[in-house]
């Protein structure tokens, strides 16, 4: 399969039309960027590793019954994936209290709720990526109730999923975000990629740090945790 | 029933305990505030049309079957009403989009969404009462799901006795905030006010904005304007 049009370029990843039309080609890139692009930066081999370690969680996750676009790693830094139109929402699950909610709410970060939390965002940079919920995306015709229904069922089985996965390699899942597309045959599947970039990631006792808040927060190592991510997962698949 | 102690001192009311302990009186204030205090000023009557004009909902809200807190008038700026234990939660509703949805979205203040939409906020000024969703709600222990079944049963009822009593007096109910509280016997009351103050009102055909987005946006004429509005319910009534 060859890639032929860049079909979107964010910040860590570029897809590519490829020439057949149920395929796209996810490139991921050493670039870092945190608070709506305020902060940028590259970091070594960043795209090698997020692309590794989120081929094994959608491995996992597909193994279990989760249905994803993700198809095969095709090398270092390129994922083969059925193409979809995508959702412009951002899925958030947070098992723990962190970051910009423990912030907007006032909170002690690593809080634990008393139910898991859900939050839906609007993926719209300029915008901020405000959140917003089902009744404001049912209002301005991104989708409908039923498809919302099903992917709160799949969010809540791919977390069902995830948390004893990381928790075998001594790592708490706090938070983490997922996006969704539509197929041709109108099959709704886990888009995009999980990651240190797209999840809080703890380790178990120590509480340490080892996703990208390492970058936003600039406490450094973010190569050197990123391997040690993807070590610890490769031991425990 | 004679006054107490104050129980909550609000920008635009105060709340008094009463020598019953299942009664509050509310006094309306004439004290004008926008942008969590940042915008202060005084409007002359504000607080006694306020007090008139939520008299006149409350009442028929009541008439229709929706349980509240109100009482009765007592004088131009004070209600008897019964005493609750209130959520520090906002409800708004949104018929169409207006104010800091329009902003957030950057959709066309005006816009008929294809829904209700349906909010929920934190009450406190401090965090500038953060939007949040039913998740959040449950999970830092504020209330239950079946609670908030039972309030967004009330919140739609609510919508779909006030639309068209506005619309007789020829206005347009954009949105309008709700709060509620709990009394001793575990019920769920209507609390708060409804009135020019807590609603954005629109004249049905010119679009004239008859609510305190006069005081927000410095287009003056709230006293004449929130006068115009108790003679439509009065003579609506």
């Amino acid at each position: 399969m060859k890639k032929t049009d860049i079909l979107h370029e964010g910040k860590a990843k570029v897809i590519y039309a490829t020439d057949s039309p149920k395929h796209v080609i996810l490139a991921f890139k050493d670039d870092a960027s945190a608070y709506f692009g305020i902060k940028k930066s590259s970091i070594q081999n960043k795209g090698i590793l997020s692309n590794k370690i989120s081929e094994i969680i959608f491995t996992h996750l597909a193994k279990n019954g989760v249905k994803t676009h993700f198809i095969q790693r095709l090398n270092d830094r390129e994922q083969l994936c059925l193409r979809t139109t995508p959702l412009p929402l951002e899925f958030i699950v947070r098992n723990v209290i962190a970051g910009s909610l423990s912030r907007r709410l006032d909170i002690k970060e690593g809080t634990v709720p008393q139910n898991t939390i859900f939050e839906i965002c609007l993926k719209n940079d300029l915008l901020r990526d405000p959140m917003i919920n089902r009744t404001h995306v049912t209002a301005i015709g991104i989708t409908n109730d039923e498809t919302l229904d099903k992917i709160k069922e799949i969010i809540q089985q791919v977390n069902a999923i995830m948390v004893p996965f990381f928790k075998s390699a001594n790592i708490n899942l706090i938070d983490f975000k997922l996006e969704f597309g539509v197929d041709a045959q109108g099959e709704i599947l886990l888009i995009d990629e999980i990651s240190p970039e797209t999840a809080r990631l703890w380790e178990c006792d120590s509480q340490k740090i080892l996703d990208s808040d390492l970058f936003r927060r600039d406490l450094g190592n973010v190569e050197e945790s990123y391997t040690d991510i993807l070590n610890r997962l490769q031991t425990n698949i």
